[in-house]
This record gives structure tokens, C-alpha cells and sequence, in this order.
């Protein structure tokens, strides 16, 4: 009999190139089939809630995958746990309906983003963080990052090289887009319904752009108001993004 | 003219061979001596506050060497850091007296062990903690603690290789002694007027052993009372270990 089990997971991503198996080299969803497979003794396929791009760390990440062999969802736990590098760790298994798909069925995501101010950033932060300590106008930031909250469509802050082949529509919702102060680093917070590719690092990018004063609110929302135009701006370096959570409607 | 630059560092110790130049490996010493010597057009030597193992960390690590190039202590932060990997950060750089010998003038060290306890140890940690998980009477590793502080022979606690090849005795002093739950972790300060090699991670596990119900306050007591005798507890893991601090008498 066939199960379906649901994993949350956090992982380090400076040293995976990114979460999709990519032949040859070392991913997040390579490394989970790898040694799952090794326990089930066949082929198992991992679904993740969405990619992450290489050098993006999760605190929450969840997948999910379907098993035959009857290892109690406790055990598999400890048992890949043994079996994956330290870098990655599974922090819970259960398991779910057989039809629960942890991309589609996602109701919200939430993204976390780094900026670490100070002029010198401490050996044990620099996988986590963008280390950014020139001048910016930090309020006008803080203040701007509201602005994104809505129903748009999002193509200004889609990756250059085009649309997601697996998504018709470039329109998304954001629930809440927060930039604050916290010690030494400004922190970005965005959740929403589902996120482009290299949309969140877009998003810091454009707000950077705007702490350095080469855009102001009024060009930030003009990136959101049809007819929308291609990315124009950087796209902010991924190991200062982690994927902080994803949530699912109650079953 | 010659000058005394002392300089104060930060590092990730997970990816080097130690502090001590190693002909071949990656050091800290030798990644310093490295970049120094492109900077002074020649070689220069880099004295530390004492030698750490491969794979302990340091927060204020302290070093100094000798420089004929005149390029301003503020200058000469930056462009080492430009050089520098992301592992290893210089804090500080000062100009001192000529006399100013790193190891020989200081007058207490700093270190911290972390050991965490959870079931399941975070990615963005492994490197930093020792995982252990396992049973451990925490009441009575706290008591016993305090029993270390005191000047002693610490051979019981040296490495099993020998005696330090610097030092002529084994008896040092520590000034306090404490392990204290913080959160998620048991975290273990020490301070004392010197370590003998290996001496913090043979306190850890000797603390350990008492944790696992192995020895008692006695046994642990026994250990810095004469005759002492040759290493016998196991020694912890270097990656839960920090160099947090070492002070110098004011000029």
C-alpha cells in the first residue's frame, strides 16, 4: 500500500545548487531522493513547495513524497537524518492524504531577507546574510516596502530570463511586505499567495535601489501599474534570502 | 622603521587546520602570513594569543607582527579583509609597542563550549555547537563546574600527546569556571590564565562524563589533586569550542 508523507525541512543552501535535481551536481530534492530511495529500495520523487535558487537557505521548506516501504513516520525521520549531510535537516514527517501536492496546495509563503549594515560582518554570518554597509536611506525604504502589498501583476520583478513555465500568469497576491531595523540588520518579511522566480531578491533589489535614491516611491509603484515592463532592476544576491515558512489551509 | 601592528580577529575555524602554519594546509596563521607578506612586499611573521585546534573558532582572537610598509592601521583593516576569505574577519589593527608579544603578555583567555541538547541540530548551527542529545544529569555538570576553578596541575587534562612544547609546567590558574543552560544549549565559560593543549575539550568532556553519571564531584576532584596522573576522559569536539576573549594588563 502506497503512503503519502509530508516533510518540513530546513537546509543551508551555500554549498546545494539550489533545490531542483540537476544532473552531476548537488541539490537539496537530489540528496532527499537520493537516500530516500535508498530506503524504499526504488525510485521515490520529492515534490517541494517551490525551487529555491542556489545559495537560498529554508528554516521551513515542505515536501512531500509517496513511499511503499511501512518505516514509521518517526523512524524515517531519524533515519534520513543519519543519512543527509548536516547542511540539511528534516524537522518533521507525517503522514498526509494521498493527494496533498505541497506546491499546489500552498496557501501562502513567507520569505525572509537579510541586510547586514555594519562595516564588518562576523565570520559565523556571512553564509546568511547580504553584507551591505553603504550608505542607504533606511526610512525611505521602510516606508516604501508597504507599497508592494496587493493583487498585482508582477513581471517588472520576475527573472530576466522569462516567465515560469510552470505558471500561465505573472499576477500573484502579497499579504504583507515589511522592511525593519532589527539590531544590525535591516530585515525584509514579504508573505504572499506564491512568489516568481528571483522575485523576492527583485523586490530587495528595487528597494535597495531606492535606499540608494536612484528610484523614489512613486517609480516603484509605477513597476506594479500596467502596462508593466520587463525587470529593470538588480537582483539582490541569494544568501541573504531564506525561506521562512509555508502555510496550507487546514485539512 | 619598523612597526608593531596588533591586530584582533574573528574566525569560522570549521574549514582550516588550526591557527599553526602547516606547510600545504590551509591555517589561519598561514592565510595571515600570506596576505600580510603581499601587503609588506616580504615576509612577515604573525605571532598569536596561543594556537587553536582545527576546527575551534575565535571571536577575539589577538596577533601581532612586524611591518616596515607604512599604510595606516585603518587601511590596512580593509585591504587585509578585501583579501581575507569570508571565514576569517580582522576586527581591530592598532599600532603597539615593539615588546608586544601576543602569547607572553596576556593575561587571561576566554573560552566557550556549546553543547546543544534538541533532538535535531538546525543547519545554521552544526558548525558552531557540539550536538548531544543524549541524557545528561545537567544538574550535576552545573554544581561541578565551579570545582575546576583554582591554580592546579592540570596535566590530567592535557593532550595525550604530551606535555606543551612551550611551557615548562602544567599547573595554570583558572579564575572561573561555569556551565550554565541558555536557551537550547549548555554553555560552558572558562577563563583562566592559560590552556594547556586540548585542556578546554578534556574540561568539556570530563564535565560530560560526570553528566553520564561516569564520575562523580570526588572523581572530578581527584583529577587536580597530587599525584595527578595522565589524561583519562574523553576529549569533546573542537567545533563546539570559541576563543571568546584574551586581556591584556592596561600600558
Amino acid at each position: 500500500m502506497s503512503r503519502r508523507i509530508r516533510i518540513t525541512l530546513a537546509y543551508d543552501g551555500t554549498e546545494f545548487h539550489g533545490w531542483q535535481v540537476q544532473p552531476g551536481l548537488a541539490t537539496i530534492q537530489g540528496t532527499l531522493q537520493e537516500i530516500l530511495s535508498g530506503i524504499e529500495g526504488g525510485p521515490v520523487q520529492v515534490a517541494g513547495s517551490g525551487r529555491t535558487d542556489a545559495g537560498v537557505h529554508a528554516r521551513a521548506q515542505v515536501a512531500a513524497f509517496t513511499l511503499h516501504n511501512p518505516i514509521p513516520a518517526d523512524n524515517l525521520l531519524r533515519a534520513v537524518n543519519r543519512l543527509l549531510p548536516p547542511a540539511i535537516r528534516v524537522l518533521e514527517t507525517a503522514e498526509t492524504r494521498t493527494s496533498f501536492h505541497p506546491r499546489f496546495d500552498a496557501v501562502a509563503k513567507t520569505y525572509r531577507y537579510t541586510l547586514f549594515r555594519p562595516p564588518i560582518c562576523p565570520p559565523f554570518l556571512w553564509r546568511y546574510v547580504h553584507h551591505y554597509p553603504y550608505p542607504l536611506n533606511e526610512e525611505a525604504m521602510i516606508a516604501a516596502a508597504p507599497l508592494l502589498e496587493g493583487e498585482h501583476d508582477f513581471t517588472a520583478f520576475a527573472a530576466a530570463d522569462g516567465r515560469d513555465d510552470e505558471c500561465q500568469s505573472n499576477v500573484r497576491t502579497i499579504f504583507s511586505s515589511r522592511l525593519e531595523r532589527a539590531g544590525d540588520s535591516l530585515i525584509y518579511t514579504v508573505r504572499g499567495s506564491g512568489f516568481l522566480k528571483h522575485m523576492v531578491r527583485n523586490l530587495v533589489g528595487t528597494l535597495l535601489e531606492l535606499g540608494r535614491g536612484n528610484l523614489d516611491a512613486a517609480g516603484l509603484q509605477q513597476f506594479l501599474t500596467p502596462p508593466v515592463s520587463r525587470k529593470s532592476c538588480p537582483t539582490a544576491p541569494a544568501k541573504g534570502l531564506c525561506l521562512e515558512s509555508v502555510e496550507y489551509a487546514p485539512e
